[in-house]
């Protein structure tokens, strides 16, 4: 599978994007209480475009990188089946924030 | 959960904005009357974006910095809830006017 | 009330406007008959915003300037209401005119 | 009234008009049959706004001059009332051809 | 009639359009068979605007001239009544073809 | 009818296309079986107007040339009768592809 | 029918594609479980316009190449029918993304 994504190529400004479970405690173990945990979509960064190209040839940037973690609309993106696995391809602004 | 808001980057013209309740007493501790009181959306500024890219790739500022009151419009904004509290992103252009 | 208002700053291209009574009598005290009373939505502008920025960052002026009388659409603009009092947020282009 | 409309300045690409009744008789007095009536909507321009600001801060020049006799499409400008008398607000782009 | 028209100058991007009938006999005086009538709508410009203005202040030049005969779109248009005689404004683009 | 046809000039990027028949058989004159045959809308191209003019005053050339066979969409174009013949004029956009 | 195909230039940014089955068994042959096959949409690019003149003369090239497998929406693109086959036409913008 890793072998099929890593050769995906995102067109324009669209972004491959795996969707990840709320964290549900924290790194050392300590399980969080509900009331904490994150419970917007977020996502990390499989594959990125090259950008969208303007009308005088320029390609407008990515906002983000492979493996960024963001912040994702609760509805939008369009829904791809790659080897089984269900991803996401999401326009480079419909992406709302990253975790630096 | 000020650690996970430092480290969220809103991506191109969004701001994340934390709502204000409405003041009820002036700092010096006099209840104001309910006739006197902003019932408009307030809120505070906590992270924004680095400003949309136009077509020639510059970044139209945004309108407004970190720790600014502003003056939000009823309806709009996308609600995001991290670390268990409830936060708003709007666009640049969606925020009416701040308090200097 | 005045206080919180000076410290208001309308973003972008918007107008903070305070909604003014047609004028029933003249300056000298005449009562003015009916039909010949300016029915149309009238306002005082107080406070500018710094004009739209475009895209080459550069800033669209605003038409008009703090203390002005102006003409308003029957309809639009935003109510929001400072200090108990009722005023309205226009965007720059969506006043009518200006009483030189 | 005069005196109210004098001061009146449209904003941006806005043109004051007064709505003028079909002539239905020649200027040396005779009676015109209706068929040969012009009922389209008429006007005469009243005043002028600057013209709309481009986005490169340029001036686009309004069409028609005060005093210009201009047809009018039947539906759309927005009425106001000023001094008790009926006027209209036609963007520039609205005004459809004038009398020369 | 000939005097009104001749100074009706429309603006921006119209054409004044008088509908013209289909022609049903040959210039030699031979009646045409009804199948080979052009039934579309034809017309002849009658005066033509200056052209819209772009937001750089040039002109778009507007594609036919006075006595140009042209074939029109069976909708759209805005008839006019000048004189007692019902005229078309199109706008430039909504001219389909000329007859050269 | 050719005659007639020789003198429209489209205007702006308008393409005058005759629609053609489906082949059915070969050039030899084999009959094809009809899976074979190509069932979409198929035109050859009877006039072409000189482009669409920009907002800068520049052309932007027509895809296609008089003579050139070209692929149609199914729905869209505009039908036009000339001479008796049913005629569609398409806008240059509009036209999907072309054989060579 | 290859001959046809050949001919066959798609205009302005318009791509065609032929759409392709899932792969259901490893170029080895080792049959796939169905979990692991990509259920969505894949085609082959057959031709390609030249691309979208900009208002500047500009072409905006096309992201894909003839040759190239690529993952298209599910729905969208102009069914057409050249020879008996179905083939699609796309707009280079609805590419989601291309196999390297």
């Amino acid at each position: 599978m890793a072998g099929t994504l890593k050769k995906l190529i995102p067109l324009a400004d669209r972004v491959l994007i795996r969707r990840i479970e709320p964290v549900t405690k924290t790194a050392s173990g300590i399980l969080l209480p509900e009331s904490s945990i994150t419970k917007n979509n977020q996502g990390e960064v499989m594959a990125v475009g090259p950008g969208q190209t303007t009308k005088d040839g320029d390609l407008i940037p990515i906002n983000v990188s492979v493996g960024d973690k963001v912040l994702l609309p609760e509805y939008g993106g369009l829904q791809v089946k790659i080897d089984g696995e269900e991803l996401h391809l999401f326009r480079n602004d419909e992406i709302l924030a990253k975790f630096a």
